[in-house]
Formats: structure tokens, C-alpha cells, sequence
């Protein structure tokens, strides 16, 4: 996706009100919540933001300088000078958006990968009767499944059988390809929360290449925020949690994965070049709906929520 | 990826012979080769061109007309209006660029999806004793696996059994969901050359699942240009070749295509919305090196050509 377009002054869009210690809560150093949104009404495309917080006033990056990118994407690709540059602006205290005046997107749209990993929860495994990977099992989805935090997941008529799957997922800050184990961290820009959305009759079709069972279109939410890598003390131990219609059906701790971010990094950067902005998503704890007795599945009118601690929640209506 | 660079001026650089008869021939009405290029000793990134026929002079769209993108996703994007100005470039004569001037790249970077359709080819079933299939096997490659037509095919110390498949590949030229088969070849910008290279341990490990087997980098060459659809009279009926060393290993035709082209088109677009740029690969004949008795896999040295009829060839040599 492609928004370059140019910037449009609306009387009274940003109120000019400096970050106040509470909006502060959370975030230290570099720590920061990177979202993208589209203004309501101005219809002015993609636009990069750091949110004053989880839920408040979303500083809009390109009217505190109009020489960044209007795509996440490419604010990774310019490195820490794109970061720097969002930490000056979350600041400032100044630019600052209404939520009432945006819609939240994807925190990362168009990547060049997403990367998903299947059985990598101990827990899942156990819920199946599925042996344990020796290795990681890595499967994608095309870029074009991705929707918003609060987008609809579209129930496509060629399936009976969707399915919910929260997952951590991960982006990418920088390339590098055999990347070691041990500085694999470095790699990662930050963190949001992912509903790997699966139609589990074409799991078992398509001669079990898992591909279109996992890629229909809105069938990736993201979000709320890209929560940078030093906003989120251990990755590893974080509460993660899947609700449909207020009941929970998921609930589990990151520390179950059995393949961690680092050895995640290392294993698919054996094969692939990893690039700013590629996603990864790290497999989803017991709890989905085929396991259950008896299955249940995504009907027309659900509210599937997405809570991982730290990074906040994503909230998608089935229709 | 993005090359937004500005034009520099060289002089002596473009010939500015005209497009004599012979050059045309095999070209009518809109019928185009169009490649990208990146001009040697220059630097300043990836450009678009038109053939002026297979192998000879190429014209520099964005020399012809600056107004226009540098990179092929960009002009499919435009639709007509970039086609139409690609014609006029060609009409023209002028701006052309000697071929010892330019590295050819692959005809489409960046695309959002490269599908790939397994066991398409019933010659290629029969020769592995498996039945046809009743839908098309998809899956996919990441687009980082794709390099040119002439660039090197790099061995991954991760696998000992690298394979070739020639294969046809065609792009699609306007976005669309649940196009009809009857409509479906309206979507196809082109067509081109591709080797569907493939470590074939890998495609028994990963839980089976053929991502990673098919995606190292550089395992989608893919050339030397994309030829416009109204440029090749049909599809379905194309030698299809793959020579290793000189000596002939694939040798067949389109028309032993499963699913033909529409069939394709109409059945990903049930699942996903394709965009301008997304490439297709159709499934390989028969006559790879794992069915051989005893196998045979691709050796630093070796020099794969893929060629089909009307398109061309691509030759990459293995490092």
C-alpha cells in the first residue's frame, strides 16, 4: 500500500495539550506505542502515530514533521533515525490527534512477510494430543489478510469453520539474514496482538498446504499498537488471552511457547532475508474452537477480542 | 521495494535509432516486452523498459516520459494509462538503451503475492505415481525469494537436494475478488518465465507444509521480461523446456496444464483479492531431478535454462 499524499491542515484537528506524567505511565526511554490511523473526514490516507498512551491522544508524526513517512513500513526502514524522530514528537506534546477523530489501522500494513508459526504453544500441543515440534513449523499468510484492530473479520462463504487464535506477534526493525540466536532481540522493533484467524475445513483441503485455510481476506487482525521493544520487559511472560462475545475461550502466558522470539528469528532467517516491517506471529495457546466438544465455530454477528498484558486489545465483529 | 531516485542525464547513454520492422516482429497492437532494467555504471536504481523486440534495445519509459513510475508494480497499478504510455514510449523509437548498458532484472520486484500452484501438469503427476488433483494444491513463495533472469541461483548450506521447475508464470493487471472464469484471463497483465527452485528435504520436514522449501532467496527467477497478454496467442499452448548443462531435463507443453489459467484466477479470488503485480506460477511438467532413478540435485556450476516459447529464456547459473 502506497498513501503519499499531502498534508492537509485542518482548523482545529490537533489539540495542543503537552503529554502529562499519567500519559507517560509505561513508557521510559524509547518506549512507545506506534500506531497508524486515517483521519475521519480529511480522507488523507495512512498516517504514523506514537499514542500518548494506551487508548489516549495519538500525536500524528507527519504534521510534527512533514520530512517522515506516512507508512510504518517505511519509519522502520529509515531506522533509528525514524524512531528518534517519532520520540521527539510523542514529546513534544504537541500534534495531538482525538481518538474521536481517527480510525486505528493495522500498526503495519503491506509487509513483505508474514510469517505465522503452527504448534507452538505446549499447552496446544497437549489440547490435540500433538506431539511436540522438533522443529518450528512455519506457515504464512499473504499481506493482504491484514485488517485493523477494530475491522470486521469477513465470514467468507467458502468456509464453516472459523476459527480464533490470539497470538504475540512480533515486527521486524531492521534486515538481516543467519542472524544468531543471541542478538536476534535486536532485530525486533516491537510487539502488538494477533488473531490468527484459521478456516479450519480448508486446513484438511488444498493438499494440507495450510496456506488458504489461513489467508482469506481481514483474516490477520493486528494491533492496537506496535509496542517497541523496550516498552515490554520479557516477552516471554506475558498473560495472552482470546474472549468471544465477553466469554473466555483462550487464556494462557506467552512463557508456554515452545520456540521463543530469539530461535524464531534465527530459524526463518536460515532460509529468508527478514526486512523491516515483516511480521511474525507466534503460534496460539489451547482454547480454539475445533478442539472443543462439541467444535464451535465464528458465526455472523460474534465479537471475537484479542488481550495480550502490556500491548492492549484488538476487538473484531464477525460479519 | 522502493527506488524513488532522480533521473540523471548521460550522455551518449540512449541510441535514438527507431523501431525498425524486424524489431516489431511478433508485436501487434499493445502487445509489449516490458522489463525492468537497472542501467550499469549509473546506479540510480530500478527502471521500467519496452523490448524492442526479444533481446535487442530497450526503451526507458521514465526517459520517455518522466511523469511515469520506476517500477512495474507501480505502472500495472496505473492500468491502461501506464500501458498506453509504455506503447507510445516504444512507438517512439528514442530512449533506447543498448543491452551492454543494463542488468536485466526480474520483470516484477515486490509484488504483494507470488502463488504457486503444485501438480498441475498431469505428465508431472503420472510421473510420480500420484492422482490428479481434484482443486488446485496453493501455496506460495515470499516475494524476497524472487531475482532475475540472469542472476545466480544460491545454494543454501541448509540443503543438499535443490531441484529445478520450470514453470509459466503470468501477473495480474487490476485488482479483483470472485472474478468469474470467464472473465479471469481480462486480469492477466502478462505473461513470463519462471523456475520454481525447490529444496526438496525441506518439502518433507516443516510439517509438511512447502513454504520454506520453496522461499530461500533467490529460488524464483523469473524473465527476462513480461510479455503483454494480446502479445501471446494462447497460453495453453506453449513449449515449455529446462535444460541443465546444455542437456534437456523438462520438455513439454502448457496444454498439459490441470487447471488452466482462468481456473486459477477464479479459484484464488474466491479467497483472496488480487492486486496488480501478484504473480502466478502454474505448476511444473514432469521431469525433475528428484523422480529421476537415481536423483539427481543441482551442483555449485550448474547453469539451469528455462525456456518457453513466444517468452524467452532465463539462465542462472548455481553458486
Amino acid at each position: 500500500m502506497r498513501v503519499l499524499r499531502s498534508f492537509c491542515t485542518v482548523r482545529g484537528f490537533y489539540s495542543h495539550t503537552h503529554t502529562t506524567a499519567k500519559n507517560r505511565r509505561g513508557l521510559s526511554g524509547a518506549a512507545m506505542r506506534l500506531v497508524q490511523f486515517q483521519r475521519c473526514a480529511v480522507g488523507d490516507g495512512i498516517r504514523v502515530g506514537v499514542e500518548q498512551g494506551e487508548g489516549l491522544g495519538v500525536v500524528d508524526l507527519k504534521a510534527f514533521d512533514p520530512s517522515m513517512p506516512s507508512t510504518m513500513r517505511e519509519l522502520l526502514e529509515l531506522g533509528d533515525k525514524g524512531l528518534a524522530c517519532a520520540q521527539r514528537a510523542l514529546a513534544s506534546g504537541q500534534f495531538v490527534v482525538d481518538r474521536a477523530n481517527i480510525q486505528l489501522l493495522s500498526p503495519i500494513l503491506a509487509p513483505e512477510k508474514v510469517v505465522c508459526v503452527g504448534m507452538n504453544y505446549q499447552d496446544h500441543c497437549l489440547e490435540q494430543n500433538a506431539p511436540i515440534p522438533k522443529e518450528p513449523i512455519i506457515f504464512n499468510k499473504f499481506p493482504s489478510a491484514i485488517t485493523g484492530p477494530y475491522d470486521d473479520i469477513i465470514l467468507p462463504q467458502e468456509s464453516k469453520e472459523v476459527d480464533w487464535e490470539v497470538e504475540l506477534a512480533f515486527v521486524i526493525g531492521r534486515r538481516g539474514k543467519h542472524i544468531k540466536e543471541e542478538e536476534a532481540l535486536s532485530y525486533v522493533a516491537g510487539f502488538t496482538v494477533a488473531n490468527d484467524v484459521t478456516a479450519r475445513d480448508w486446513q484438511l483441503r488444498n493438499g494440507t498446504q495450510w496456506l488458504l485455510s489461513k489467508t482469506f481476506d481481514s483474516f490477520c487482525p493486528l494491533g492496537p499498537a506496535l509496542v517497541t521493544s523496550d516498552a515490554v520487559e520479557d516477552p516471554h511472560n506475558l498473560d495472552i488471552r482470546c474472549l468471544v462475545n465477553g466469554d473466555t475461550v483462550q487464556k494462557s502466558n506467552t512463557g508456554q511457547m515452545i520456540f521463543r522470539i530469539p530461535a524464531l528469528i534465527a530459524w526463518v532467517s536460515k532460509f529468508v532475508a527478514l526486512a523491516p516491517g515483516d511480521v511474525f506471529l507466534t503460534g496460539t495457546p489451547p482454547g480454539v474452537g475445533v478442539f472443543r466438544k462439541p467444535p464451535i465455530f465464528l458465526k455472523k454477528g460474534d465479537v471475537v477480542e484479542c488481550q495480550i498484558d502490556q500491548l492492549g486489545s484488538i476487538i473484531n465483529k464477525v460479519v
